[in-house]
């Protein structure tokens, strides 16, 4: 298993031009597996519909290039909102068959699991029969890769929401579940998988209320578009090939630029004046970051859950901000709200670098 | 003349309370000359009315505080938009009389100057007599604050856009003055006052067009709530008494933090890690960026020209998490679009400092 | 008692300049109470303030024709919203002392009565003391106009919010108290005291959530910026002077324009192809509507409750339509959101019409 | 040739599972022309990707009921914008060999005509190249249906926009052809095509320019997913088979409700109290309004042009709430802006209605 990282971009969502371009190199049947994580453009409400042409779009170049077979092997991960310093854009992971090749030199090497579950039926969503879903799907993309569970970097989890529009029954407005209970819901899963909850102890009162529980290495996202939970999952796996390894940090809360540049150094980032001197190393860089429930930052209030601007795009474009400064790029993968993904308000950044000489 | 800045917070656009704190230690007739530079939170947009609500709120207190004599030794400069990690606040400069008071120690400290213009008529508006105008106030501000030329640090000059709803005749909409265009002629008029622009070579074809063209220490701000040019004018005055200083820096694109972090090493703040070490000696920090006319950063395609959000949000909220991430602090002043106040895309800072034991 | 009902045009929410023109005629001295229901523009949404400008304009219009004790007499009423062929306008009520006045010669003229509560405590929102207040409130605003239950035409009822940004202490999302629960709870108020909804029957769980529950001569509004329940109560007088009467109609859904006409029509306005012949007659209008929980209408799905502009301004400029196509006018008084005052999807129209000759 | 038209809903954008359900009964081969005329939902702004996401499902449900080949033979127009009271939906046009059938009893009956132009070079469009292709187009469709200029009821023309985002180089922003001078271009051309403008008398200088000249027969729509000019034109034509017709009106303004009713009637509608009694027999309802330049109507100030929300939203959500109320329905597909298609601010209406017993 060699995983080989990507980045490509996109005109508008439904551009697939650089995403063919980029996997002209590979010849479709060695590519084991694949996943796309990528940000579309639109205006990330209720009636953007660019997630949902983005997925067609790149369903159908996966076709063109592999047929439904390839389609088959791969992962589709499209989240919405690329406000502010940030470039829409696309990372095609690639896992290749490479029997034979050398482990990596230093012992460890970015592996990928994916995996995706059973449709879940109404009633299950939200509810913990949810989270038990999603528990286990992070545990197949763990036997998927072939890792331990502190191999593990980053559990990329996508989960559904009850759609209002799919309703075929009239919807009671009041116990609709809403995408911040289904990301709270798929991370308290992802959180259980990775050791980092306690099973057992989980009660669906606590699901969106004990914010003190919390997964520490996932990344969750919620759509009306699907009906299963899916997850891409991405560990430094022993023995694996290949030259990439993953890094992950935390942040105290949106302006904690000191966090990524404390990943990026850990990971072996050269930094100079707060910026990284060779950014081509960074292969990817993956953040979701949240802001506090009374919407304050460093004891001051903002307008962050105040405005007619919904909350994640005022994270994602200070945020886009400060990584793209220190980066000196805007190919971020910039995503908000971090609901039992880290304490409230903080976050979690992750990169994936390749050596340099 | 002693110049004071305080920083004050505002629950919503017609709160005072924290304006009227500040204030209650300066008896009204020792106070010279007072300007707000405030940033309103509001939708930003054609129908958002926070500005004038501030204004009108702001003019009661200070009307409380000192009759209608201080509103008339008062300037008042409302911006709308506080994005991201921004906090709705104002400064309040106040100039007090100190006689006697002895000079700052190192030779210059923060001087203002305050100057207003004639009312503009209708067809002068974003011609070249706007343009003059614009200039002849900040020769008058100058004059006021008594400094040369070479002591200007930032002329802050707000500037008259002829309003759609105004308009006693039905407006062409295509010969409307917008507020981009306002502000390219003030910015130009700044220009030729500090002498950065060639007096007798500006034409109206350059106006907006010929971005090549700009000054170096101005920042400009439209509003149709205004018929007049008003400026206030910060300046390194030799033999001014007090201990602030003002420093100004230039950044060559939005994601420029090393900019910031220069300016602020150069005005005697200590940084560690990229972060400012002792936050509480930056009095005040100014900012003003944009976006190149393609909307691309660094080489790559961003929304911020191309989404629902009109740009100068997507600009403010990026750079409040540069700044915020830089400053620890959500308290900046923070603006887009820079027509001839910087290279397109490129931007301006500065920051009001206080010496710390 | 005679009460004058008048229509005044704004240029922008602060603008008072026709309100104090329509009002010179009038001497404060003899304006027994006044009223002011107002639509200001603005986005409408959490970070619009043109709802506090307005009012602080007006209050300043009225302390300037008639000092603080106008002020005190006066009642505001203030809803934002002008979405569509709406112009943004206000209706001034004056209730002149005109003792010895012949009553009018129908027997019955429009009469207003006033009443504001004690300001509620925090914990009260939205819960069955919010209700109980709301009852006496619009007792108290009967008792004012001099009338009984069955001459009550319309009750225009506002009820406070508890403000995110006001709140002192960091507010739990979940139990915050919207805006519609706000005004389903004034509604449900206004009903017990009109004798639509029975009083010791209702409990808190039938807050906004048993439906068949309405008032059905109310129109609700809430806002943040208020404490206390104010009441404008509006009914058809035995013995009052004056030639105006209101009357009242009930719309099925929105697209029912029949009840409109057919209100107009009970009125005395006669109308040709579905239009009014003499608009004029027709001194004020004021309609709110809903739409159903699913968002359907006439059995098909609409975009109102799934797009990114919030359903009420969907309603509020379809209605603006229907309405100004049979009036001819643009200035009628529309607001949306129907919880509890009609049944889902319902909606409630008010003409006040003079006697043309 | 007999055409028939269908209306199908669409659950979101990519929904076709009732335009593939309404083409069941149709053999492919049997179909010698269709065309979609579609509104999609979405934000309606320069992100909205809603109408290529549609267009990329339709033409996939196309491909899968009749191959490349009834792709090919398919016209496809999408509008965007759902606001208030209307339905997402999409008319289906099926133009049928009937051999043999009978010609309509009345000797007219509808008929359908398509064309699309050769790809337009950048430099055209915006220009007086692109106005005589867009007459040439009309003129193609007008003998691709076989009628005359006189029979023909309506051309619905749809022209290209210079994308900002396909430009390969910058495009400086003062020079982009906007999406309403690519609309007033096309409108021209229309309008030349069906004698209504003359041909030889047009200046570029007049383009978006000189109101006085307008189309009458014409609803153009533009949009950056395509280079072309296509058209759909409908006629009443001689000797044409089926029973349905087409009739077309003219609105003064947007309240102008008696227009639409009128028009109603001279199709042999009957209505009722300004309602129509059976709504069954209309089978298509289309309607294209405008606002004054100064955004007033009937004399008062609007905020259709100063708001937030585009003036486009806001005629849409009038004119669904003044048709629905007439028709009982909300699929009526409407548009605004009138550049050149109507006097400024006034409108065109058109209704397709079959006999009923």
């Amino acid at each position: 298993m060699t995983v080989t990282v990507l980045a490509y971009d996109t005109a508008h969502p439904g551009d697939t031009a650089d995403l063919a371009a980029k996997l002209a190199p590979f010849a479709p049947e060695r590519i084991r597996k694949l996943a796309l994580l990528v940000k579309t453009e639109g205006n990330a409400d209720v009636n953007d519909y660019s997630r949902e042409y983005g997925l067609l779009s790149a369903t159908l170049a996966l076709e063109a290039k592999g047929g439904p077979a390839l389609v088959a092997r791969s992962t589709f991960l499209f989240s919405t909102g690329c406000e502010g310093a940030m470039t829409p854009f696309g990372y095609v992971f690639i896992d290749q068959a490479d029997e034979g090749a050398p482990a990596a030199p230093g012992g460890r090497a970015l592996a990928m699991g994916c995996a995706r579950s059973r449709s879940l039926l109404p009633h299950e969503i939200g509810r913990m029969a949810h989270a038990e879903i999603a528990a286990a799907t992070v545990e197949a993309a763990m036997r998927d890769a072939g890792v331990t569970r502190d191999e593990v970097a980053l559990a990329i989890v996508k989960t559904p929401v009850q759609s209002f529009q799919k309703a075929t029954v009239p919807v009671d407005q009041g116990r609709r579940v809403t995408s911040g209970h289904a990301k709270a819901v798929g991370a308290l899963g992802a959180g259980i998988a990775l050791g980092e909850i306690e099973r057992g102890r989980l009660v669906e009162s606590d699901f969106d209320a004990d914010h003190a529980l919390h997964a520490r290495r996932a990344m969750v996202f919620s759509g009306a578009e699907l009906d299963c939970v899916e997850v891409l999952l991405l560990a430094n796996k022993q023995g694996a090939a290949g030259d990439l390894t993953i890094h992950t940090g935390f942040m105290t809360d949106m302006l904690d630029g000191g966090a990524i540049r404390r990943t990026l150094a850990e990971a072996g980032c050269r930094l100079e004046d707060g910026v990284v001197v060779d950014p081509a190393a960074v292969v990817a860089m993956l953040l979701k970051v949240g802001i506090s429930p009374d919407g304050r930052l460093r004891g001051r209030r903002t307008t962050i859950r105040s405005s007619h601007i919904d909350m994640d795009k005022h994270v994602r474009a200070a945020v886009s901000g400060i990584v793209g400064s220190i980066l000196g790029s805007t190919r971020t993968f910039i995503s908000a709200n971090t609901v039992h993904q880290a304490p409230p308000g903080g976050g979690i950044c992750a990169c994936i670098v390749a050596p340099r000489t």
